[in-house]
């Protein structure tokens, strides 16, 4: 399947805090919610969205933003698997988005969206670092990867509303410690939403989906 | 076990190149063979080091260095389990290391080693930015991540000597085509050695071990 692949440029503007207060005012005054998933490469954003947008789907009009340094992998899958429009954003090398290169990806998107998925480049540290101007910050944690990550990597999990632990159907096959990881997510982030979930077998995806129904119908 | 961590200071110096070659000479002049060791978080960097040094530490004097934005469990994995000198370096947010921050490591960690180990930030972008002064590269790639990854991540496979593609007695579990993931990185690197392993199992282990007894026993 073709998808447009855009080739961001490096944003111009100093101050991103200032660009993603900007860019989070005219998408709230649009009424377009803008959720940036972060994880570590390989953690299951990609089938996470395709399973969360294939329940949504009906009820609001989605959109999706697949960055990454190279590829058009991801982009490719979202619009095969679930038919949403979807653009692949390729950050020139660069670790991360800001809040402009969100505003690039989203003119090229278009209008019209209610819920919008930006997927950020897989990286645990870059990314936190740079408010995008999303509505609202979700990480991925995958099974495989340990329960200590949010001890490594404090700031992207100080800064989540949502939390999703996925591939949880591998829960027996890894060393993993679900109650123990649900800690160290809470230790650095005590107001955090903590669902876990296997996107390839489905369990929780259903809790997720309530999660933004009830956050997205309260905005009508 | 107590290990000595130390918070890394922000490198003063501004060309990094010039610091990674002249580090790189003080270590050959010294007869210690420094091997960077990157790959995603959770990917299996400290279970890999530490079935490795346990096969190679009668031979050779072995010392770790573990860099992390925070905690100290790797640190103390390696100290317990293969009872070799290990130190925690703290990157104090920052998402790489490089060649001033490795020296800095290396400073802590003393002298008398013939092989050193840097457990660099788990992020498969910037640290592949920074050369560290290192004698060697190494990535590690872990099967539940995929194998679409050095599509995705150009630079830190391009780079490589040498790419190990970990946790292979989880293949029967998850969509991971080992031959497409070879070609995946050869095709980044066509020079690239490739060694599948399972660090908790142990295969594969041995190859590893050649590989690193060949080039240090030809330094002799």
């Amino acid at each position: 399947m073709e998808v447009k692949t855009i080739l961001l440029k490096k944003s111009v503007f100093e101050d991103n805090d200032l660009s993603a207060a900007k860019l989070r005012k005219e998408l709230a005054d649009k009424g377009v919610f803008l959720v940036n998933v972060m994880s570590s490469p390989g953690a299951g954003k990609t089938s996470t969205l395709v399973a969360l947008i294939n329940e949504l789907s009906s009820s609001y009009r989605i959109g999706v933003m697949e960055a990454d340094i190279d590829s058009d992998v991801d982009a490719v899958t979202v619009a095969k698997k679930t038919g949403c429009p979807s653009v692949q954003l390729h950050t020139d090398g660069m670790c991360h988005l800001d809040a402009e290169m969100t505003r690039q990806g989203l003119n090229e998107l278009g209008d019209g969206f209610d819920l919008i998925f930006l997927e950020n480049v897989g990286n645990l540290v870059c990314p936190a670092e740079y408010d995008t101007g999303a509505s609202m910050d979700m990480t991925i944690l995958s099974v495989p990867e340990g329960d200590d990550k949010p001890l490594k990597y404090p700031l992207i999990y100080s800064k989540c509303d949502l939390v999703l632990i996925n591939k949880i159907d591998a829960l027996h096959y890894f060393d993993f410690d679900l109650e123990k990881c649900e800690k160290n997510i809470l230790y650095r982030n005590p107001s955090a939403t903590i669902i876990p979930i296997s996107a390839r077998r489905g369990d929780g995806i259903g809790a997720v989906v309530q999660y933004f129904k009830k956050i997205l119908d309260q905005g009508e």
